[in-house]
């Protein structure tokens, strides 16, 4: 019996899916990597990564000797360790964001419940709002669904949601997801405001769209006052799909998160976590869980807020001082990141080709098409001020002036370089 | 503006995927759940789990002490971190299984293997041929892409390559991919004999099919010679795509694995994997890393290979003096698993059933349609011999005998209970 029968494919071509074309990968995953062989001397505003000062190693230490022991090194529960959910649970309870064990799985940190979300809810060709600017690691994840992406604007008060309607009508189709950051949005820096927060509750019930509500920076607000949660807004609501992460308040190295979502949903999100690693790192959960136990999260949060807020002022300060008018900055009440525009003859320069010139004069940022799903904001720029401290951070916006100098002379030249 | 004019949907049904009816979650990792909230005392022979005495505990609590610093808290670089692929593809340059750094790729553990095979190869209604039985979480993950499942008969000598052209003449269409566990099979514990392999590898080419190279036990051989892997036997082959996990030969709750690709796939697998989770776990990669690096891993092996073997040996003595000819078993030359299957009457017994029973008589194992993707095998069972001592494997074979003597009695009753 031989398939004689059957058309064969070319041995050149690979029988990849059709999404593949559509696995675009990470431009701020790959910047680790391109960030890690350089071998000068680099100021790193790039990552979203918090301050190597902010990680209690020695406690980890501590925590580590303790819980590696055969409960930790087996299979966990896919839903997450039990004496994780109960700890976290407990703590969010006097949190802007409190819900309860039956609404969180565990998951490998917040870009997995950003899988969840997309796997759970995006078909091939659904239509996904996104902010623009945004994290596009989030959206590079949607389109790994096939999803199309409409970007919405956004201003001091994060997405302008009373703009969504009509982008809405001008698509022609209800979106199937909203994809927003409502606290100290990655990488605007800017806040959804309360009156935003009830409109885009009503928006999303009125289209049956789910909000995919990524908040990795919630509880790292150094000024202004906690703003009520989606969830806390609009408890139980079937609607919401909330990601949440302990990379940015704790380690990301560990990859520990958790999503928070309507318990009839929950069976549907440990199956298909199930089919994607079993279960998220065992002795993470027990060291994020032991560290929560012992008492320790509150005054750790305290002091990033303290130091976080201090190394914001210190960059705006350095920013004034070395480039003046040359850019505006946002303001953030809390986070990692300040959103930089130039202006005047300095907006003419690509912040692309401004990249490569400032890794040359050792300074790394995110350029702001990067963080674009259509790849606007060639003018602007994200800086993380959480893991550089002020001293070296002046040093870094010194070499970014260099840069821009340089960029801005080779503009007046012609640009016959 | 309003949206009126665009149909909206009903309150009451949320927008999930096409896909949320095929995500159904996995039987194995379900009864981990399941087994946890146990109070009584029980065997497990369901889970496949290394033996908690082959955790080398006292070794990984040093190793963490001194990797747990900053460059292992923080983001990792997708692929892997470097020193643990360069003391990963120096390590198997040993063994029958090399290759080298730029087609290795870290991973969540196995299963993210598996996660990236099905998201780079896998369209809605693709065909993927399966073992039968197969290891079901593997199948799960396909399903979660919408592929449809083909099984394919096994025998001593693993998959029976010859009947693929025959059942794929039936299916009308070429398999998209061909899944395969060729070393120690879970569940069957057979293994794929060498000219099935080299078969194997032209059915593929013939058909453009991708081999998913599903190999966790490989390095767990006890008995016999070690077989040449797939990679071994066609080096380069754009068609293969290989998943390890150190899941069996150190800890499943580090959840490090890898996936062996054609480097031009690589990038493509990153992608992917960006829009997973990140990375994986930073400071695992380096506990797996410093392990190796400190040459522990072969002696650690071959440790395991004694053990095992003892315990494998063992369990069948045990079946032999307790369940005589009531069942069959394959003998496995290496890792995990026992596929048991009920002879004479006691072949009435569901084993579905026999779940039940057993596990109230303290004595846990997988039923034979938890691991068919067609539900099949209602007559046989999976034990894994690797994680049980001999004196308490034996008390669980008694309690299963004692769980059959009860079943075959209720069948004998008239079933009417």
């Amino acid at each position: 019996m031989t398939v004689d029968h059957f058309a064969t494919r070319s041995r050149a071509a690979l029988p990849l899916a059709d999404r593949a074309a559509d696995l675009v990968g990470s431009v701020i995953d790959s910047s680790t990597s391109l960030l890690a062989v350089q071998t000068h001397d680099i100021v790193r505003f790039a990552m979203g990564s918090p301050a190597d000062e902010a990680v209690p190693l020695a406690e980890f230490r501590d925590i580590a000797d303790k819980v590696i022991d055969h409960s930790s090194m087996t299979y966990g529960a896919t839903e997450g360790e039990p004496v994780l959910l109960k700890a976290l649970v407990e703590y969010l309870a006097g949190t802007s964001d409190p819900t309860s064990e039956e609404r969180v799985t565990i998951t490998a940190g917040g870009m997995q419940g950003l899988d969840l979300a997309c796997k759970i809810f995006i078909n091939p060709g659904d239509l996904v709002i996104v902010e623009s600017p945004t994290y596009t690691n989030g959206s590079v994840t949607a389109l790994s669904y096939g999803a199309e992406l409409l970007e919405a604007p956004m201003d001091e008060n994060g997405l302008i949601v009373e703009a969504l309607p009509e982008l809405v009508a001008a698509a022609g189709r209800i979106p199937k997801a909203i994809y927003t950051i409502p606290n100290f949005q990655n990488p605007s820096g800017t806040t959804l405001s309360l009156p935003r927060r009830h409109q885009l509750l009503e928006l999303a019930h009125e289209w049956n769209s789910v909000i995919i509500d990524d908040d990795p920076y919630g509880l790292l607000r150094f000024e202004g006052e906690d703003l009520p949660s989606l969830q806390a807004l609009s408890p139980g609501d079937p609607l919401l799909f909330s990601v949440r992460t302990f990379s940015k308040i704790l380690a990301p190295g560990l990859r520990v998160g958790w999503v928070d979502t309507d318990p009839a949903l929950r069976q549907l999100v440990i199956n298909a976590k199930q089919a994607m690693d079993t279960c998220a790192n065992v002795p993470a959960q027990h060291i994020v869980a032991e560290f929560i136990r012992r008492g320790g999260l509150d005054s750790h949060l305290a002091g990033l807020r303290t130091e976080y807020k201090r190394r914001k002022d210190s960059m705006q300060e350095s920013l004034r001082r070395h480039l003046g008018d040359r850019v505006t900055t946002t303001d953030p009440e809390g986070g990692f990141f300040l959103w930089l525009t130039l202006q005047g003859e300095d907006a003419r320069i690509s912040t692309r080709k401004l990249f490569e010139t400032a890794l040359a004069e050792g300074v790394a940022f995110i350029p702001g098409p990067a963080l674009s799903a259509g790849g606007k904001f060639d003018d602007a720029l994200r800086l993380c001020f959480a893991s550089t401290t002020p001293e070296r951070a002046e040093e870094g916006i010194i070499r970014l002036r260099r840069a821009m100098d340089r960029e801005l002379e080779a503009l007046k030249g012609g640009g016959n370089a």
